[in-house]
């Protein structure tokens, strides 16, 4: 076996088997391949795809390629959440203490961002003292005793993923289902969880840019993450608008801790719709209970108070301090007026994302570091009817405003 | 302009603009456009195809990439000729010759031998005290005094073609039509002829495995020529067998002259046919007549000796001593029978220049030295009857010849 009749082979569009797939992955990860061999394999995959039983492969491939955490020292049917990501996403904050107030154990690794897409070990760090970086230890002695621990991937998960997706980053070949699909569900696969519950955006704020494709993505990943013996289901999401009304890292949190605290007035129905939903569904695959029936427990804790309680218990367990968060902590507060009245048909995501770039609340590259005070509100959503000259927007920055990005900042708000 | 939006545009089947291409052939050349994002551009082109415009601007980028060679000192109509490569192919001694004892200047630059495929500059080697290596004065000197001079490749002509098929070798990225034409045009219109002949090859022994493929490759490649102002033709040739009766090096020379001094019975009537056909298209470029009449006067220089006499004063003028050119000069000679008695339906071309590959005949990599003795001689051809245990091949070898050796060139004999 040689990499270069495997490349022959996807080249001319035939699958390949278990062993080829295991062979350039491990070739890959150890060295033994180079990114020019890899990146045409790639790129090849890309245009002529990989079939179901490929794509488990791949998957299969990258889970053992690094370690593969062991959760059975938790008691209880362990969920996981995934979201493909989209801007204002938020909802990992609201939704893990949810689950950990209705008695499901969260053990719960979080990413962080990259471009336009938020991540929730990020918006975790805004918050003063907290620690995203636990050992395997302490993660599960805070599971155990708080039911919730949220932490960042550990080094030597799915590095065959790491590497792979850093390629695809540089070579164009991020845009394909089965490589979405294994490097997702290999990382959930490695995080140990018996249920997951993925949350696949679609629109112009989110990888997918249709409906269509996000549930092409989602029925594969399914169908992965149940060939390994996991509990898998999805809800699909429209990114074409920013999810909330804030957009940035502590900014996020707060309006996280609004949900959870049903101060409905500081945040939008779309993130708490979204909320209950994944909440619902997480819970659901947890407790083995209807959608409905699940749905009626996650408003019980929202509205008694247990989720937010928890999330309190959760940050304090891993040292933040959530007295002293303010959305207004910025050098510089900018305010965007509509250019005509109307309604809003629609809030482009994709452009609010590359503005909270531009503000620093989000990474150009893996190594840029954060403005975690810097973001956007939303005083507008898609729906509402606003007068020219009516505030739609704040900017929070520490960088001075340009002309130009406020210009971004109104463009994206289309008016009819 | 940035490589990743190329790709990403040619991964979509979007056609690239000739701004485009210039990107990223200058990049690469100039090593700002690492090997990783080269190969996945190249596979997307070899799966996607490029249309004439892209092909025809990707020549050119490469054409310009380097020296581009001045033969106006030269007077008269320079024609140059390509073979796609062969086994036992030795096409380019014959005919530059002939062409010269016509009166047709012949400035030929030609290469050297990878794989399967010889090279006209390593056959020449072969010779005692052949240079092939002259600097471009000396080249144009013998050409204004002798009508001919043959010469390897200057190290700066094409260097993007250089450093993309090295690339291409390795990625699985050969076999592409656009590829393959653009790179060796670039070559022909570097070099600085007027009119170019393609001998473009089909069958096992060939880069192109059937006869319609090639006919792609040679329309394509005369219409880039065309582009340039050149006057290009093309002519077909079998490569299931291998051309001619000796594979190797110095057998092959004296194969071509015996071709030239019309001492038939020791090659075979498709040589000579393939050496009448591309000298007689290269005499009607160059002289403006039909190819009918270029075949009379083709056959004429070979009748009269003034080819042959042509071909002594070239190989004197670089310095070759062709007194002590003999076929047998090895430790070693093998004869090899037929397993069975009937008609030889074909000789396996890609089989009896693997074979080759193993005598020393032919290189595995680019810095793999060469046996100039070793080679094979086919007794009998395609057609020919034989009995069993009659001898079908000799193999001269200076490495001991195996079992598994002899095994190999009996079986590339397929007899009815």
């Amino acid at each position: 076996m040689n990499i270069l009749s495997i490349i022959e082979k996807k080249k001319n569009n035939q699958a390949l088997t278990q062993q080829e797939i295991q062979f350039f992955v491990n070739g890959y990860t150890t060295g033994q391949i180079p990114d020019y061999q890899m990146s045409a394999l790639l790129m090849a995959i890309r245009i002529n795809d990989m079939n179901d039983e490929e794509t488990f492969y791949l998957t299969e491939a990258m889970v053992h390629s690094g370690d593969v955490i062991d959760l059975s020292a938790i008691e209880g049917f362990k969920v996981d959440k995934h979201s493909t990501g989209g801007v204002g996403d938020k909802v990992t904050l609201v939704v893990t203490p949810i689950l950990a107030a209705l008695g499901v154990p969260v053990a719960k690794f979080s990413g962080r961002g990259l471009g336009i897409t938020g991540g929730t070990v990020d918006k975790l760090e805004s918050i003063k003292g907290m620690n995203v970086e636990l050992s395997q230890e302490e993660f599960i002695k805070n599971v155990q005793v708080h039911g919730i621990a949220v932490a960042g991937q550990t080094g030597n998960l799915c590095p065959a993923d790491k590497k792979i997706y850093a390629l695809r980053d540089v070579t164009g070949t991020v845009d394909s289902i089965p490589l979405i699909a294994s490097s997702i569900i290999s990382k959930k696969i490695a995080s140990g969880s018996d249920g997951i519950v993925l949350d696949v955006k679609y629109g112009n704020g989110a990888f997918m840019k249709t409906k269509e494709m996000a549930e092409v993505l989602a029925e594969k990943m399914c169908a992965i993450g149940e060939r390994f013996g996991r509990k898998v289901v999805y809800t699909l999401s429209d990114m074409n608008n920013p999810l909330g009304r804030f957009i940035g890292n502590k900014v996020e949190v707060i309006e996280a801790m609004d949900v959870l605290a049903n101060n409905t007035a500081n945040t939008h129905q779309d993130l708490i719709d979204d909320c209950v939903e994944v909440a619902s569904k997480m819970f659901m695959l947890a407790a083995n209970v209807s959608q409905e029936e699940a749905a009626v427990k996650v408003r019980e804790v929202i509205d008694n108070g247990d989720a937010y309680a928890k999330f309190l218990e959760f940050v304090e367990a891993q040292g933040g301090q959530v007295e002293d968060l303010h959305v207004n902590d910025t050098a510089y507060t900018v305010e965007v007026t509509a250019a005509t009245g109307g309604t809003i048909e629609s809030v482009n995501a994709l452009a609010i994302g590359e503005l909270s770039v531009l503000l620093g609340a989000g990474r150009l590259t893996k190594d840029s570091p954060l403005d975690f005070d810097a973001g956007i509100k939303l005083v507008a959503k898609q729906g509402d009817t606003v007068a020219a000259g009516d505030i739609v927007a704040v900017i929070y920055a520490n960088v001075e405003v340009t002309e130009e990005m406020k210009q971004k900042a109104q463009a994206a708000f289309h008016i009819a």
